[in-house]
C-alpha cells in the first residue's frame, strides 16, 4: 500500500515520532493536535495531517491525536516494533561516540558491535563493547544477521568497507564519511556531514 | 539575485563542491561533464545543469566544467573564502569527535572553541583546545564574533543554550541534539540524529 509515498514523506515520519515521544515522556501528555505538533516542529498543520493520511486515519476532527497510539503506529509503520542491531565501523573518537551514546535505547536500535582495523584499537572496550578486528566482520555479522551499520570511517576506504557490508546483506547504511557511496537497489543510505551542513547554512550568512 | 533560489538546490551545492573537490584532490582532475558528476552523486546531470544555472554559467556544451573554476566559484556562493570561526557547545564523546575530526580543515571551518558546564571536563584538552566552562559563553563569542556553534548537548538543555546562542548574535547552529530547536527568523539550525535517519531507512526494511 505505501510503494507510492514520497521519500520525504518518510522521512518526516520520525521528526513526528520524536516530537510525539517527547510529549509523552517529558510532559506527560496525553493528547496532541496537528496544529500544536506543526508549532513545535516548524511545519504547518495540514502538512502532517496530509503526511500522516497517507497510512490511515489516526486523529479525529476537534480531539485532535491520542498520542500512545500515534507513537505505537508510527512505530509499526516504520518497523520499530523490533529492535534493530547496529553494527559500528570505525572506533575513533565518532565510534566511541556513537557506541557510548544513549540515544538509541528505546527507539529501536542497540549498537551491537564496533570494528576497527587500527590493531592498536581492537580489543579495547567501549561502554561495554570490544572492539573488533574488521578482519572478523563478515563471519560475525553472518552469523547474528544485522541489516544496519554506521560508518564511522575517513572517505578513503568508505566505498570498500560498503561493498563489504552490501555483500554481506547489509540493508541500510549511516555514513558519516564525507563522499557519496554507490550502493545497489534495495540498499538504502544516509549521509551525515558536519560540513556540509554547515556550508549549506553559510550560504545564508554576511562574512565579517 | 539569490533570494528565490529553493532550500533544496542550496543544500547540494556542498555536496557537489565536495565530490568536486574530491576529484581535484584524489584523482587530480581537471574537468568533469555534469553526466560524470551526477553519475558518481546519483543525481541526474538535467538537475546539476539546473541547479547551477541559477549562479551563471559554468561550464561549455562539449567540454564541460573547469573543475578548479568551479570549485572556486560555489566556494564563493557558499561564503567558504572566508574560515569560519565555530564554537562547540558539549565536551562529552561527540564533542571530543568534532573536536578531533580533521574533516573541517581546508572546507571552511575551524573548531577554535569548545564548552561544558561539567567542572570535571573544564581544563581538559582535546586536539589542542582547553575546554571552557559554558559560563564563558557570552564574553567568548562577543569578544571574536563567532556566528556558528555546534550542539553536541542532550536534548534537555539544547533549547536554553540554543536561546543564549542566539542572543549573542550566532546565527547557524548545526545541532546534534534529538529535538527541534525554536530560532527566529534569520537564524539557520541544522540538524544530525542517527536515529531519525536511521528510522527512515527502517521503513524500507523487512525485520527479521
Amino acid at each position: 500500500m505505501t510503494d507510492d509515498i514520497p521519500h520525504i514523506v518518510i522521512g518526516r515520519l520520525p521528526i513526528y515520532l520524536r516530537a510525539l515521544t517527547r510529549m509523552a515522556e517529558e510532559y506527560d501528555q496525553k493528547t496532541t493536535s496537528s496544529h500544536e505538533l506543526g508549532e513545535q516542529l516548524g511545519i504547518s498543520s495540514a502538512q502532517i495531517r496530509k503526511d500522516l493520511s497517507h497510512f490511515g486515519e489516526f486523529g479525529k476532527q476537534g480531539t485532535g491525536y491520542h498520542i500512545g497510539y500515534l507513537i505505537d503506529q508510527l512505530q509499526q509503520i516504520l518497523n520499530l516494533h523490533v529492535e534493530w542491531d547496529v553494527a559500528v565501523i570505525g572506533a575513533g573518537h565518532l565510534g566511541h561516540a556513537l557506541a557510548n551514546y544513549n540515544g538509541f535505547g528505546h527507539r529501536g536500535f542497540r549498537i551491537r558491535w564496533i570494528f576497527d582495523n587500527d590493531p592498536a584499537k581492537v580489543g579495547q572496550k567501549t561502554n561495554g563493547l570490544v572492539v573488533q578486528h574488521i578482519d572478523e566482520l563478515e563471519e560475525t555479522i553472518k552469523e547474528h544477521g544485522a541489516a544496519i551499520a554506521i560508518l564511522a570511517i575517513p572517505a578513503k576506504s568508505a566505498q570498500d568497507v560498503t561493498d563489504r557490508l552490501v555483500k554481506m546483506g547489509i540493508k541500510a547504511i549511516l555514513s558519516y564519511a564525507p563522499l557519496h557511496l554507490s550502493v545497489p537497489d534495495g540498499v538504502e543510505v544516509s549521509y551525515s556531514d558536519p560540513v556540509t551542513e554547515m556550508q549549506r547554512m553559510t550560504y545564508y550568512l554576511t562574512p565579517k
